[in-house]
């Protein structure tokens, strides 16, 4: 594996254009392309080698035996696998979007020859296009790099060469552990957001006055572009739907007994202790792990360090090498 | 009305910790007293004139004529206000705490010769004690001033004058009003973080690894300490309950389109122009409003107002001067 190949990224909103700033600021050679004359000409203008022609961008890409990221919303996804199938056909493929076992189901539909490695990085705000992305967006956060039973070890070892390099730290997980545990953390948090702003907003003006930490807080990724946040939770409809049902029951529970007891203690206590005990996760010590990428159980070692929270720090050679508490 | 009315405050946790400080600032005489021996020894250390008998401080008040401002939490107001109706009876009384006809009731069972006004600043954080207030905890923010049917209106005015003083601008609203709005903007807000807290921990340690922004946001104020919360939802609660069926409903709908279309732009889009409305109402123009106190219809235009999302800026004499959009 090589740490110097070449880089195409397609799309640059806040994450495509983050990266490409990020992976040229780590010593890459990366591209961008994207139908957004807005995002390109402002590329360009930042000093970046961006166009509006994908084709080219993935010809390029195929000649020069380059990583190509695709950085697209969900919606736009098949679109620009179809022209990874004509054009780039064979090459290193990642990707960005926020749902994975759906993004992967279409790879192996339109682009099926791709050494693919699904990815997410999870960094975002509620911000888009290139004016809002920034080279060091990564610094810090979680990437998931997908592995699935035919996992190219090699291609995600390179993928997540990639998000090292740019300072993220890569959490190995197969793509339905992912999109369940997202529907919990992203998805469900969208759709909160919505139902809470909605509600505000019935109150008129006054509520706009009124309103504060508790009510900005909540429902400050409700400003979202809503095709962004259509695209990613209606996408990852079938995990989704039983963390919706969750929500839900422990809602109507609350309130359920603040009608009948008048008292909300187990709603409220159950929560503030969920949220010490995850900060009690994030906290705690970790223990240094190494998964060899050549043993033969090395798909099955890194996933079990990814779904128990672990993550990968470094990668030596074909040893990965993590953390996890 | 006086300007340079002394004050005394019982309870020095986040919000009367900060009174205590911003009136201090502003040039008043100001006293404070609270049965939490780390919150008086913690303002003592910085200063400040406080001590653990709340009944000699009281006491104290009466004999100065001071305005009394109870920042205790709403589970143990009853309690002072006992003491307030021993020692204190006939003050100028006002109170911070976040449920306002509840607080209206319990005073005129236990201390009905208090010249009170009820109030409420939106102001808070997370945290609490002593330790997390600061003096300009207030600026910039609204502060809720109740105006019923059979309030003083010059102890209304000394009330907002003190509001306004350390950097509030106030809000004038019948407390019914005010509790329908903050079981909106407020509690609502409390009881979602709750439940996206336990679902989200659900997740177990692969959700802390991978919980970013929009669970951060969403879950912030699940971190308050859980006896607060209890006490100004469980103490709205025929406000909240219809407040948390609007929720229940729009949450209900979402999942209901979400399986049978797959299509849930109905909610977030809704949820979209909400913030964008909010946004709208805070930034646009307002136009000055005038409310002379001493005029017979003065309760109805403060209240109108109000209603309406204006606030009070100032007053001068017996004008209130206030903006509205």
């Amino acid at each position: 594996m090589s740490l110097v190949r070449e880089m195409c990224v397609i799309g640059l909103g806040l994450i495509g254009g983050s990266l490409l700033r990020a992976a040229t600021t780590a010593g890459r050679t990366a591209w961008g392309a994207t139908e957004s004359t807005v995002d390109v000409e402002a590329a360009t203008v930042d000093g970046y080698d961006a166009g509006t022609d994908v084709a080219a961008a993935l010809r390029r890409a195929a000649e020069r035996d380059a990583m190509v990221v695709l950085a697209v919303p969900l919606t736009a996804v098949d679109d620009v696998l179809r022209q990874v199938g004509e054009h780039a056909s064979g090459c290193l493929l990642t990707d960005v979007t926020s749902v994975k076992g759906p993004m992967l189901s279409s790879v192996r539909r339109l682009a099926p020859s791709a050494r693919y490695v699904g990815g997410h990085p999870m960094a975002g705000t509620a911000r888009s296009g290139w004016e809002s992305g920034r080279s060091a967006l990564f610094a810090g956060s979680a990437w998931v790099a997908c592995v699935e039973e035919d996992t190219d070890l090699s291609a995600w070892a390179e993928v997540a060469e990639l998000a090292l390099e740019i300072g993220a730290r890569v959490v190995p997980l197969p793509a339905a552990v992912h999109d369940e545990v997202v529907a919990r953390i992203s998805h469900l948090p969208h759709l909160l957001a919505a139902v809470l702003a909605g509600v505000g907003a019935q109150g008129g003006p006054l509520a706009a006055t009124l309103a504060a930490g508790s009510f900005g807080d909540g429902t400050r990724v409700a400003g979202t572009r809503p095709e962004l946040v259509r695209a990613m939770t209606e996408g990852n409809r079938d995990a989704l739907l039983p963390i919706l049902d969750e929500a839900l029951g422990k809602l109507g529970a609350a309130r359920g007994s603040l009608a009948s007891t008048g008292g909300l203690a187990a709603t409220i206590n159950a929560g503030n202790q969920a949220i010490r005990t995850m900060e009690e996760l994030r906290a705690s010590k970790r223990a240094g792990v190494r998964v060899d990428l050549s043993a033969p159980e090395a798909r099955d070692g890194l996933c079990a360090l990814g779904e128990r929270g672990g993550r990968i720090t470094a990668i030596d050679g074909t040893v990965a090498i993590g953390e996890v508490a």
